[in-house]
């Protein structure tokens, strides 16, 4: 049934391409049909072959997130036998990280990997796709996501900017950070200058701290050059990567800022619509893959890596202090409160987050949580 | 190149079907090959179409288990166009629940869902690829298997049965259990009858309790008349379905013995490698992405049968004393090292698990059970 549905939009198709004029269809391609992204023809000539391109807000194989991206675009390849082939483009290579939602948007590349928190700037709701402080963990988010509203909210929010979301990988909860002065009280916090974005840094200003934005190539020389005094970045993989232990003290836990950030696959509305059913299957499926991938390759990547920097590179884990977490979590409750008074659609999204959240947050509670006390040996 | 890969193989598949004889290629269907499944033709005749079914351990839409194998179904066919239809059969439809790994190994069925601890009596060494007392959760399994040379073992231990296993699915942490009796020391669990199978059973056993074998339909009656102190089964959506909290007073977390079942999907290893790369590809992201939306479904299921459970139902949750725990964590280990002792393929699965433990421990440790730990307003 599906193949037969596929062969009539083909069709319809190609009489939309003969109705362009004789002069679109080339001798030898009948059956393709113009689209976003280059078509080729196979010798069959019956089976149009696309070619996609795929930003990222990622250096070139930065592992996890950048590799993911490869993973992704490689997975859509693969499903489709090659009919969709997609070349993925490291941040600076097309356009630059930040602008490659509006690069999606256009149709400049018909697919983009990133995360949604770096868009506040298009729409304040689109970051509670992604992390937000003392929010939901990864498994959290997966079951909102695609059980629990928050998909269809997602798609609502992307739909103006000519873009359909798919989460499309998950850090996990990530590490609190590099820091060179030890952090016991609230009052530490106190002019503390860190390198950490978005809702996080709202925090910690609110806490008296000093949050300053910083692309992840520079940080290691303002952390040691003492221009900033913490930073936060992913967690013992990426971050060993990046030298920070050479140039901080004390690596503190836990990422209360991004405890389990979604990562997403974004394509371009009309592309995505004009690919058949079992195109935008592949498609969407390759994304789910995807964020089955990432966190599993995140936790063996993590767990070697902070072996290392522990057993050779002898870093001084610390854990927040309860009156630290307590007074951080009061802050971000008030950060949100803020954004929610003052915009609609952010209003809509948190009402369907924090109503999941309330519910899975007693079954994670009595679950997953009481699992890893029961695990402590203490 | 993927695309010119499948016909030379499809090419190949005609040729021995000529050498067949000619009364192996009907009028009209030039171009299907003999293989496991039924084969059809498309009207082009370029393509085959295959029929596969899947076997199942699971009642017809049990929620979570049962839907989720019939979402894999469903994903393969979608996936491929239609060239590769699945139909699932419940448990008892084609063949009994626990005869679907010989119905797989056999041909029978091309394609099993099911869990790989149900496996030991033919080899004592699957049970590690589902779930071990105290062992990994589902983020921790998935590091492994996919990046710490789990599945490669799995595929080791699957292939003298002509299997080849894929992880699709992971209920996460189970529920501790349904309890007629308060559980305040161990010496609460002597002479325990519990419906607990496989390793969680022993592990009772060494405590002084008396495990029991019970299938999910015949739970209830054996609750409710006494029969039995107490069962586990899955967790509040599946729990709440069978009516347990009318039969029994406490529900007990959280589930150590079952800390994060992986589900598998079992592929006959000849129907597996006569498919072309991208059903091959298909059959495999397919799984990938069962993996990925099972435990989503799980905690919008779970949350909201919680909240049922607890507020409609008045039930009483219970977390086991930590006592308790330390008492069956000792346990659990004895078992397993008898195990190992006992059986070489097991000691060397067990040493790959155990070693990735170590170190994923670590990070979960800091990470997801700190962020828990931060967020917990006490």
């Amino acid at each position: 049934m599906k193949k037969r549905a596929m062969k009539t939009r083909a069709m319809r198709r190609r009489e939309f391409v003969t109705g362009l004029g004789a002069g679109a269809v080339a001798a030898g391609v009948a059956g393709c049909a113009p689209q976003s992204g280059s078509v080729e023809c196979d010798g069959a000539g019956s089976q149009e072959r696309l070619n996609w391109k795929m930003v990222t807000t990622w250096p070139s194989n930065l592992p996890g997130l950048g590799t993911s991206a490869t993973y992704l675009a490689n997975k859509i390849t693969a499903l489709s036998g090659g009919r969709l082939t997609v070349k993925v483009y490291a941040a600076g290579e097309l356009v630059p990280a930040f602008e490659i939602f509006d690069a999606v948007s256009q149709g400049t590349a018909e697919l983009g990997h990133g995360a949604a928190y770096y868009w506040t700037g298009k729409s304040e709701a689109a970051q509670f796709f992604a992390a937000v402080p003392f929010g939901m963990n990864s498994a959290e988010m997966n079951g909102w996501l695609y059980y629990g509203g928050g998909l269809e909210l997602w798609r609502e929010v992307y739909a103006p900017f000519n873009l359909v979301p798919f989460p499309a990988g998950n850090t996990s909860v990530q590490t609190g950070g590099w820091f060179n002065r030890e952090i016991n009280t609230v009052e530490d916090l106190s002019g503390l200058k860190m390198r950490i974005p978005g809702l996080g840094g709202k925090v910690l200003r609110r806490a008296g701290g000093l949050p300053v934005s910083l692309p992840g190539g520079e940080i290691f020389t303002a952390l040691q050059t003492g221009s900033i005094d913490a930073t936060e970045w992913v967690g013992p993989a990426n971050d060993l990567a990046l030298g920070f232990h050479k140039a901080a003290r004390y690596y503190y836990y836990p990422g209360w800022h991004e405890p389990g950030p979604t990562l997403e696959c974004m394509v371009n509305k009309e592309a995505f619509e004009a690919l058949p059913d079992d195109l935008q299957e592949i498609v969407a499926t390759a994304a789910e893959s995807t964020n089955n991938q990432m966190p599993a390759d995140y936790m063996a990547l993590n767990a070697r890596a902070l072996d290392d920097l522990v057993t050779e590179h002898n870093v001084e884990l610390r854990q927040f202090p309860r009156e630290v977490m307590d007074r951080m979590r009061e802050l971000s409750k008030e950060a949100i409160d803020e954004l929610v008074a003052s915009d609609e659609m952010v209003a809509r999204v948190y009402a369907s987050y924090s109503d999941f959240l309330s519910k899975a947050r007693r079954w994670s509670d009595i679950s997953d949580y009481a699992y890893y006390v029961a695990r402590d040996s203490g």
